[in-house]
């Protein structure tokens, strides 16, 4: 049996082409991924040093004595007066420091009489003035974070003066699920046959990684009818997920199929749900072939598609945030393999907690759905221990 | 000055409507909010008994005596012979299990000659099978998680047979940027001139808190075109925001417009960044009035208006993450305020660190875009303590 470290970094190493770059309005950037992270910046941001607060700008040396006002800066509004020794502008936070001025006095700590300005204090020189370029200045290297654009991170782009930016282009992504068993969502059931989780499941996976799904009808087993859904897949797609097919009474079947496009290995991998993994190539396009039960093949998308989605954006690991969970339990598993346990982690005293989500069989959806965390569980344990701490990843926000 | 849970409770009180449910496809659902939690299951799932093994179905009653091959039952294939006492039925993985049978021996624990099946030790009742429901038995309310559906909760629900879910509409939040000094990203800026970065890092917050934003145009500080704004804002929007104009130079403009249409309140909150924030309503809708910079508007969004959009569609909270973070610096703040300071968190051991990311000015905008986590430092502390700990919320996912 693979390691799953092994298993990941096999799938990664394995020429994953990145999406080519495209040019996106900045109003439709949120979640993707930038093509170039590193930016110069052409200008100052703020492009003029301007005021932090409503108030009075002024010379520093003039100390506390009186000023006589000349009229005021607004933001936005035409150019303020020179102010000169004994003289003030009125200005709005924001608005550009007059020529001449080398501080701002609050309203605040200031008061206008008749066309007088008077100060509680001397003003300390720079007071409450924001200088040209104190947040960005000009010529410097802004690298974006290796994650999807953020709001602020959009905000910035629209300071720097863009309004485009170029990102991968999501990868496409295209779903076959594989059983004379399954009929779509939606559909009545007859004697023998299962509704199809599998295509949806994954189409939504696909999707939180930033990737966008091509869920094609299920294939009946059926090499004729496989051969021509994996066809029409590969051909727009970036990457091909295949799920059933890969427990030994399927194998063959799809694996002829596969082989006659291209090339296809069978794993083992020592992961608890999981363990049959398949991955091959029909021209350059990588095959990823998963297994049948939902939670097998979430759980394995989640370990090795997910990471390998974002490698095809740029985008390194699988963006998931872990943290250490003490668990109160002893939960049983496979002694030979990693388990990543179904659990609903929760904030306690200064860390985390986490609790069995209920049944851990490959064929309990049920609590991998109300599970908002998988909890790693090494090889080499047949159990957690009461009282133990182990790494929780998080698959979602957790309270 | 309110502080931020008086703030944040009289916003979620005042009276905020939930978006009605509209219906859409399993395929589009995945991040959206179901506006009926719990479901009754109607059918089993699965909907009937079947092996969880590759290998041979048969009566656990015959002990480790031969049996007599009777035929196969494959997934979705025709039904399979019953299996009486010293017969057997050869299974693939989730294919019915054929009736009388109440055991399955895998492949590797027998063998098959010429008709006949010899197992290795005798089966347990049970052993290797599926029992129908063992998932979900049929009448079972699942309660589906406070959150926005997952993968798996989509997996979950085409399992019980629909392709197609309630959720709450996502909200439509107008966002309006005023200030004589706004340019549109992108434009080419004159003296005096900024790029409006608000609307385009408020319309991205609005995504991401899984609502529709509607940005409008920046307004000029001239009230015919604010009101016209606000007016046709508010008409297409369950919420309105409105940037800048809460400061005492702006603030008589916006006041008089909205209280012209409305109502508004001017509010003053011990936060850091922040402070100013306005609520009202025009007709039903809520309004906000959000400070102009855009680190102040976007975490004062953060704060409370994301939670307001989540409450719309019926979740609770602000659904992010929180982590305890050492941190290893004095980070100066205002005393009299709750500070929310940019940092970058990681994992550090069993927990997490947390290190500035830069200038905390609120008209640094490159800091909140380096930064992962925004550090909660409380009212009465001027300072962080060097190794202290804090609570971080996290902005996203955390490595």
């Amino acid at each position: 049996m693979l390691s799953v470290d092994e298993a990941l970094e096999r799938l990664l190493a394995g020429g994953l082409g990145m999406t080519e770059a495209e040019t996106v309005l900045l109003t439709d950037a949120v979640g993707r991924v930038p093509a170039v992270r590193r930016l110069v910046a052409a200008h100052d941001v703020p492009p003029f040093a301007n005021s932090a607060m409503d108030g009075f700008a002024m010379l520093s040396a003039d100390g506390d004595a009186p000023r006589r006002m000349l009229g005021e800066s607004r933001a936005g509004g035409p150019g303020a007066p020179r102010v000169e020794r004994g003289t003030a502008v009125r200005i709005m936070t924001g608005a550009p420091l007059p020529p001449g001025a080398d501080a701002v006095v609050p309203l605040e700590k200031a008061r206008e009489e008749e066309n007088t300005v008077l100060v509680e204090a001397a003003p300390a020189l720079g007071a409450h003035v924001r200088a040209a370029g104190h947040d960005v200045p000009a010529g410097t290297s802004v690298v974006l974070a290796d994650a999807p654009l953020s709001a602020a991170s959009i905000g910035l782009l629209a300071a720097l003066g863009r309004d485009s930016i170029e990102v991968h282009r999501r990868p496409r992504v295209a779903i076959l699920s594989t059983g004379d068993e399954l009929r779509p969502a939606g559909a009545t059931l007859g004697a023998g046959q299962i509704h199809d989780a599998n295509g949806p499941a994954l189409a939504a996976a696909v999707s939180e990684s930033g990737a966008e799904p091509i869920l094609l009808d299920a294939a009946p087993d059926d090499p004729t009818v496989i051969e021509e859904r994996i066809r029409d897949g590969a051909r727009g797609a970036d990457l091909l997920i295949v799920s059933g097919g890969v427990s030994v009474g399927r194998h063959d079947l799809v694996r002829t199929v596969i082989e006659r496009l291209g090339s296809l290995e069978f794993w083992r991998i020592a992961v608890q749900p999981g363990k049959p993994l398949a991955f091959g190539y029909i021209g350059e396009r990588p095959v990823v072939g998963l297994p049948g039960n939902p939670v097998s093949a979430l759980v394995t998308f989640e370990l090795f598609v997910r990471p390998m989605i974002r490698r095809m954006m740029g985008l390194s690991g699988d963006g998931r945030t872990r943290v250490r969970a003490r668990v109160d339990e002893a939960l049983g598993k496979d002694v030979a393999r990693r388990a990543y346990l179904r659990v609903s982690a929760a904030a306690e005293g200064d860390g985390y907690r986490a609790v069995s989500a209920g049944g851990q069989a490959s064929s309990q959806l049920l609590t991998l759905a109300s599970a908002n965390a998988l909890l790693v569980v090494p090889e080499g344990l047949a159990s957690t221990e009461a009282g133990g701490t182990y790494e929780a990843i998080l698959l979602g926000p957790v309270a």
